[in-house]
C-alpha cells in the first residue's frame, strides 16, 4: 500500500470540501469518494484475542494487614470489556451524533449525497477483530495501539468495515476513528460515509498522551472527570493526570486517616471517595485511559496542615511571595520522622487500591519546593543549598522508593532533577514544564521524560491576574492586569511547539510523551470543556501523528484548520461545549482567511 | 438615613464572611446582622401604578402600505405585565438558587445560621409597589429606574419585605435585587437572609448599560439570546445590542426580501424570523432590556452580495489585507440608487416592525469603512478623502434620516464623526470603541456618547489569531499567535477603566453609558456564558454604580472580589456556565491573597 501522510482529496464534489475527518490524523490513510450508508441493519461481528486475555478482577484489602486478594467476577476478560463497551460507544456515536457539515462547504453548493435506493451502497458488517494475546497494561512499558481500519465494497450495493488491532485498545482506537467518518444528512435521517474506499493504518508517535487536571485548588465532581475521560479517549489520548491534592484542599479520602479530607476539602461535599478514585479508574480504563494519581510533595501540601499542622512549615506565611509560588505558602518540613510516618501510612493505605485499580505509575510531585521557607522549617532552619539538597535528597528518595516497593513507576517534577540537582533512581520519569531546555537536560542524564511547558502546554494561562491587587501595586499591574504566562495558548501555540528541539536521535527514545496542563486557579467544572477543547485536541494530534509532514515541515494552518474545527463541531455533537476555531465563513470559504 | 456607599460589615459570626451579595453594588445600602427565614407561605400584595399604565398593544402592518394598527390586547398593561413576570422571576429565584455560600467563609468554621423554631423571624410579607405612572419606554429618553428594598421587622418574630419603585422598571430591578439577598442552608432544607434589616436605596449611574452581540460571525439560536437577557437582567444591564448582520451571514428574514438570508445565511436553519424578533424583543421588554438592532452600513456588508452581487464593492478582495478589516471584503457602493432603494425597501420592511416591537433607537452601523476599496467602487473610483467623504456623508445622512423618519434615534460607529469626519445630525448617538480619547471628541463634538474601548470592554480579545497563518508569516506570528487585541480582558481590566478620562463636568451628562462587545469570530452559542460572564458583570457595575468611591479612589480589588465571586456563583446556580473568578481558598480567606 502507498503511504499517505496527507489525506488523498477526492475529486467529488461531495467529498472536496470536507478534510479528512479522523482526528488525529492517521498515519496513514488513503480515503475514496464513493458514498456509502448506514442503516440499523449493520450487523457488528466480534472476534476477541486469543485465549489468555486477563480476566476482570474484584479486588479486596484487608484492612489490618493492607493485603490484597483477588478475585475473577467475570467471564469477559478485561479486553473482552473493553472492546464491548468500546462497540457500544461507536455505536452511540454512529447513530447519534448526527453531525451536518455544512461548514465545511461553500455556501450555496449541492455538496450533501442524495439517497437512492436503486444505487446506494449501504454497510452491511462491521467487524471487529483483536489479534494477539492483551498485554498487561498496568506495566510500566508502552502497549502496542495501533489498529487499521478499512470500509470497502462487498458487491456494488453492498460494503463493510473491518477493525483489526493487537491489542484491545488498539481496537478501541479504530473503534473512535470510526464514527468519526460518519455524518448525517441535513433531514437527520441518514448516515453516510463519503469516503469509501477507506484504508487506515494508525499507530502512536508518542506513548504518554495525556492531561494533568487540578482537581485541588478547584473541585471538580466526578462526572466532569467522566466527561473529561470521554473526550480524552476520543483524541486518542491515553493519560488522565490528576492533580488531586493541593495547598488550597486535599479532597482525598483516606480511610485511616479520615481527617485529612473532613479538615482539609473545601467542603464535605467536595471529597473523592476511595469508591470514587475506583470508579474514575475503570471508567478511563474502559477508553483505554491510565489514570495517573498525584501526590505533589514535599511543597503544596499546605492543606495538610488543616489536620496535622506539626507537619507542615512556614504555613499560609503572609506576605507570602518570596516564599512560595502562589497563597498559602507551606509544605512538608523536610527531616522529620512524623512527616516520615505520615508518607509511609499515606502510602500505605492509597497504594495498594491504586495498584488494586491497575495504576502502574503514581506521581509523587516535587515541584516549586521553597528553599526560602525551609529556614522557616526547624528541621532545616536554613535556605543554604548544603544544607538543603541533602535533606531533599533524602526526603524525595525516600518516597521514590516507597512507590518502587508498592509496585510503581514514580513521576517527579523536573526541579528535583533539575533545579536542585538531586541524584534519583534512573527509573523515575520526570515531567517538564520549564521549557524545552528542560527536555534536553533530562534526556541527557538518562532519564525518561515528559514534556509539555508552560509557554506552550499551560491551559489556564491569559486568563488575567487572579490575585487581589494592593492599590500599592495597582499601577504596576494595571491596565491589562495579566498574569506570569500571558498570552492565552490558543490552539495555533500548542500545536506549533517544536517539543522535541535539541533531542539527540538516540535520545528520542527517552521521551515518552506530553501533557497538557489544566490549573484550576481560574477554571471549575462549568467552564471545563470550554478551556480544555478543542485546545487539548491540538495536543493530542502532536503526540499522535506528530505536527509535521514527513518533509520536516510544519503541516500548514490550511491543513489543520479545518481538522481541528471539525472535530471540534464532532465533540459539540456529542455535548462537549468546547470553544470555536473559527467563524463558519473562513472555514466555508479555504484559503480566504489566510494572512 | 446615613448614606452608606460601602457595605457596613455586620460583626456577627455569622454575617461576618459574607460580602454585600447585591451586584452591581447598590447606591445606598445598610445591612444588619439578624436572620430572616423564608418559608413558602409568604404572602406577595402588588400594588400597580395609578391609572394610565400603558396596555399591551398588538401591531399589525399592511403589506401593502406599511401602515400599522395597534389593537390592545390586554387588561394588564405593559408595566403591569413587567411587575408580574418579575415577580414570578423573583418567586423562583427565591426559592430554588439554593445558593450555599460556603466558599464565602473560613474552613471549618460555623458561619451557617441554625434554624430555632421557637426564636426565628420569619417573613410574612412580600410588597411590591409601582407609585408613578409608566413612562414610553420606546422614548429616547432615560426613565427613572430608581427602587428601595427594605426588610424589616413588623415584631420579634415577623418581618415583611417592601419594594417600591416609581416606574416598572424600577420595580423590576428591587424584585432582582431581593433573591440576591438570600441563601439555602447546605442542607437546602432552609432558606434565609443574614441581612436583617435591610435598607436599599438605589439608582443607576448611567441610563445605557449594554452588551453588544454579533451573531452574523457565528450565529446564536434564539434560546442562548434569551438566555443571555435573562442574565443581563440579573445585572441590571438595560441594553441588548444586536450586531445582527455582517459580512460572513445575513441571518436576519426580510419578508419582502427572502432571498438575503436565503442565500445569505449560513444554512436555513440559521436564520432569524420575524416571530423571532418579535419574540426577542418582548422577552427582553419584560426583563427590562431594550434591543437595538444593528445593520452595519456601508461597510460589512460582503453577505448582501450572495442575493444582490450589484450592490457591493469589492466583494471578497483577494488578498484583502488592505482592503478590509478581516474577510471577506466587501461594502456597499456608495453612490448607487440601486443601494438606497435596497436600503428604503430594507427599512421600509423592518422598522415599522420594530417599532412595533417597542424599539426606540436603531443602529446603523458605521465602522471600519474602507476607502482603499472605495477605488474598486464605480460610484466612488477613489480612495481621495475629498471624493469619499462627500459621498459617505451623502449616503449616511440618507440612511439616518430614513431612520428618524421611522420614528427611530440612530446610533453609529465612531468613525463616521471622527474619522472621515461626517457631519450628522446633531441628535445621532455616537458609539465609540477605541479609546477614551474618542470619547472625549464625540461630546466635544456635541453629540452623546456610548463608551466600551477595545482595549478594556472587547470580550473577544486575547485568545489568538484566527486566520490561517500562512507559511511565510509564520515566523513573525509564532510562537504566541496573539489577536491585535491581546491580552484578553479579565475583569480587572473591564472593572478598573476610567470611561470619563478627560470629559469636562459640564458634557457629562452626554455620556449615555457603555457597552461591552462580543464579537463572535472565535465564539458562538455553546461558549457564550464562560466568554461573557462574568466579566460583564464588571461591566455592569461600572455602569450602574461607577468603580470608584466617593474619595474618587477605585473599589479595592478585595472588596470586589467577592462579591463579583458571588453574583458568578448565583449566576451558576441559576444555569449559567460562567467563569471562575478564583479559586475557592482565596475568598475563604480574604486579604491572603494580595499581591
Amino acid at each position: 500500500m502507498v503511504r499517505f501522510n496527507l489525506l488523498i482529496i477526492a475529486a467529488s464534489a461531495i467529498t472536496s470540501m470536507v478534510s479528512a475527518s479522523v482526528w488525529p490524523l492517521p498515519k496513514e490513510q488513503s480515503l475514496g469518494d464513493q458514498v456509502a450508508w448506514l442503516d440499523g441493519r449493520v450487523k457488528f461481528n466480534v472476534k476477541y484475542g486469543p485465549a489468555g486475555n486477563s480476566p476482570t478482577y474484584k479486588y479486596t484489602r484487608d484492612a489490618l494487614t493492607s493485603r490484597i486478594t483477588r478475585r475473577k467476577t467475570s467471564k469477559k476478560g478485561q479486553a473482552e470489556t473493553r472492546i464491548d463497551a468500546a462497540i457500544d460507544r461507536a455505536k452511540s456515536f454512529l447513530y447519534n451524533d448526527n453531525l451536518v457539515p455544512w461548514m465545511f462547504h461553500k455556501k450555496g453548493t449541492d455538496w450533501q449525497p442524495h439517497y437512492d435506493r436503486k444505487t446506494a451502497i449501504t454497510i452491511k458488517t462491521i467487524s471487529v477483530t483483536q489479534t494477539e494475546v492483551e498485554p498487561d497494561n498496568s506495566k510500566d512499558e508502552p502497549i502496542d495501539e495501533s489498529y487499521t481500519l478499512t470500509i470497502s465494497k462487498i458487491n456494488d450495493r453492498e460494503a463493510k468495515v473491518e477493525i483489526v488491532g493487537k491489542t484491545s485498545v488498539g481496537v478501541l482506537h479504530g473503534l473512535t476513528s470510526l464514527p468519526q467518518l460518519f455524518y448525517a444528512t441535513d433531514d437527520k435521517k441518514k448516515i453516510y460515509t463519503p469516503y469509501l474506499p477507506v484504508t487506515i493504518t494508525d499507530s502512536p508517535r508518542f506513548s504518554h498522551r495525556g492531561l494533568n487536571l487540578d482537581v485541588a485548588r478547584s473541585f471538580y465532581p466526578v462526572k466532569n472527570i467522566k466527561s473529561l475521560i470521554d473526550v480524552l479517549s476520543w483524541n486518542k489520548m491515553n493519560i488522565l493526570h490528576i492533580h488531586i491534592t493541593e495547598s488550597q484542599s486535599w479532597p482525598l479520602e483516606i480511610r485511616s486517616m479520615p481527617d485529612l479530607a473532613a479538615k482539609g476539602a473545601y467542603t464535605k461535599d467536595q471529597i473523592y471517595s476511595v469508591r470514587d478514585i475506583d470508579d474514575i479508574y475503570s471508567y478511563a480504563a474502559l477508553r483505554g485511559i491510565k489514570v495517573i494519581i498525584e501526590i505533589d510533595m514535599p511543597g503544596h501540601t499546605a492543606s495538610i496542615a488543616y489536620s496535622r499542622p506539626e507537619l507542615i512549615a512556614n504555613f499560609n506565611k503572609q506576605p507570602w511571595v518570596g516564599f512560595c509560588a502562589q497563597p498559602p505558602c507551606g509544605q512538608f518540613k523536610l527531616d522529620s520522622p512524623v512527616v516520615d510516618k505520615f508518607v509511609e501510612e499515606l502510602f500505605a493505605d492509597l497504594l495498594p487500591r491504586l495498584k488494586a485499580s491497575g495504576a502502574g505509575y503514581f506521581h509523587a510531585g516535587g515541584d516549586e519546593y521553597n528553599s526560602n521557607s525551609a529556614q522557616f522549617d526547624e528541621t532545616v532552619g536554613s535556605n543554604d543549598s548544603t544544607i538543603v539538597v541533602p535533606k531533599l535528597n533524602r526526603f524525595v528518595n525516600k518516597v521514590h522508593k516507597e512507590i518502587f516497593d508498592a509496585g510503581f513507576t514514580p513521576i517527579a517534577w523536573e526541579e528535583m532533577l533539575l533545579e536542585y540537582p538531586l541524584t534519583l533512581d534512573p527509573r523515575v520519569i520526570i515531567q517538564a514544564w520549564i521549557d524545552n531546555e528542560s527536555v534536553k537536560k533530562i534526556v541527557d542524564k538518562g532519564h525518561r521524560v515528559i514534556f509539555g511547558n508552560y509557554k506552550n502546554w499551560y491551559l489556564d494561562c491569559g486568563f488575567g491576574f487572579w490575585l487581589d491587587v494592593k492599590p500599592e501595586s495597582f499601577n504596576q499591574l494595571a491596565p491589562a492586569f495579566t498574569d506570569y504566562c500571558s498570552p492565552m495558548k490558543n490552539w495555533k501555540a500548542i500545536y506549533y511547539y517544536d517539543a522535541l528541539e535539541g533531542i539527540p536521535k538516540d535520545k528520542l527514545n527517552l521521551v515518552l510523551g506530553g501533557e497538557v496542563h489544566m490549573w484550576s486557579e481560574q477554571v471549575d467544572g462549568q467552564i471545563l470543556d470550554a478551556r480544555v477543547w478543542p485546545r487539548a485536541s491540538a495536543a493530542a494530534e502532536v503526540l499522535w501523528s506528530w505536527n509535521r509532514e514527513e518533509s520536516g515541515e510544519y503541516r500548514t494552518q490550511l491543513s489543520v484548520t479545518p481538522r481541528l474545527a471539525l472535530i471540534r463541531e464532532r465533540m459539540v455533537a456529542r455535548g462537549v461545549q468546547a470553544s470555536l476555531v473559527t467563524q463558519g465563513w473562513c472555514l466555508q470559504n479555504p484559503g480566504d482567511c489566510q494572512y
